[in-house]
């Protein structure tokens, strides 16, 4: 038996896809084959316009449709406060905490065992918005200089930890002191709901390293 | 932040999909985003390829590109061993054992609490095609009755049991007896590889009723 062309290139396709294997992919196309004929159609359209109706935007390097990302037009938004994230995924879930910064998207992660240097990444663009950023004059205090943060929000795993070095270093060697920009990195320990007694040895260091007091 | 409307338009196509929750439909959408513009083009081309260019096997109701399909086709195959299975998947897992018979799908399973009847299934066509069938003189053996086995291979769920013993009741009752339709149903048993001391108690006497003898 011999699957007919039209269902094993669609299967071919979603099996290109991560976390779908054979199987999810076979499953995956024969429901479909029971879905609406506009209901296909919906789906591959917005296939085809996922990247024409896209682009990034020209500051933060965030996926959007305009030339400006919502984000960085927002003038509610402190432009002063920058977190660094690896994907637009990762800037979607800091802003679902009611962050009220802005981002710099790098598209990627440093990761020399799958050939992913710092010049594969939007670092160039981040080093030249800082530039930017610490010339504009801000009008309501043009006497005090401007001062930016750059919030480090890579993951917390080995590559997300060597991007985060990578880029303080840079950014100290290109001049920026810490007058200039403050640099700061996510706090790493338990995460809420957590349980001490199942947490490894290097989230529990962390997790006493970065302690706060408590105050009331 | 709102994600750009090309974005969330593919996150709910996506999501529509079995098994895909809204964070996997985020993530699979963003990967995309990385994929070369030709390979998205394909990949909705597939979808929309998927209905138009399938029909549904006008002897077995398979899926099919042509009015026939390759295994109803095949001169190879004994016509009167006919496998009745609720999907195409479930045809050509069978189909994979080496199975040389033919297959009739149903494209469902009688399930009353999902409203889906008999009338929603292509079971009268199973009918007329058993009638047909009978009817088919074979130039081999023009003295001997023409007999036909129909295996029942639905699942062994209770849906699939109680389409099954509907199927048999139905034929009988249309008149067809063993010496013309021979009746058969797939084992229930033990899964090769199984542990006796984890089956649950309905499989193990499915097991027991079902056992063979032990001939060398």
């Amino acid at each position: 038996m011999r699957l007919p062309t039209p269902i094993s290139k669609l299967i071919d396709s979603f099996q290109r896809l991560p976390g779908i294997g054979p199987k999810s992919a076979q499953r995956l196309t024969f429901y479909l084959l029971h879905f609406p004929e506009e209901e296909l159609q919906k789906f591959s359209e917005s296939l085809l316009n996922l990247k024409k109706g896209t682009k990034l935007c020209k500051i933060c390097k965030n996926v959007t449709e305009f030339e400006v990302c919502s984000v960085c037009d927002d003038p509610n938004r402190n432009k002063s406060i920058i977190a660094v994230v690896s994907g637009p995924l990762d800037a979607f879930a800091l802003d679902k905490t009611g962050f009220k910064g802005v981002y710099h998207v790098l598209h990627g992660i440093i990761d020399p065992l799958n050939n992913v240097g710092p010049e594969e990444l939007f670092i160039k663009d981040l080093i030249e918005r800082i530039g930017n950023e610490l010339h504009n004059v801000s009008f309501d205090n043009l006497n005090e200089p401007k001062k930016i943060e750059l919030i480090l929000a890579t993951n917390t795993s080995m590559e997300g930890e060597s991007t985060a070095m990578y880029l303080s270093k840079l950014i100290r060697e290109k001049g920026y002191d810490q007058s200039q920009v403050k640099i700061t990195r996510i706090a790493r320990g338990l995460p809420v709901g957590g349980d001490i007694e199942y947490a490894d040895d290097i989230t529990l260091s962390r997790a006493l390293e970065g302690r706060s007091e408590v105050t009331r």
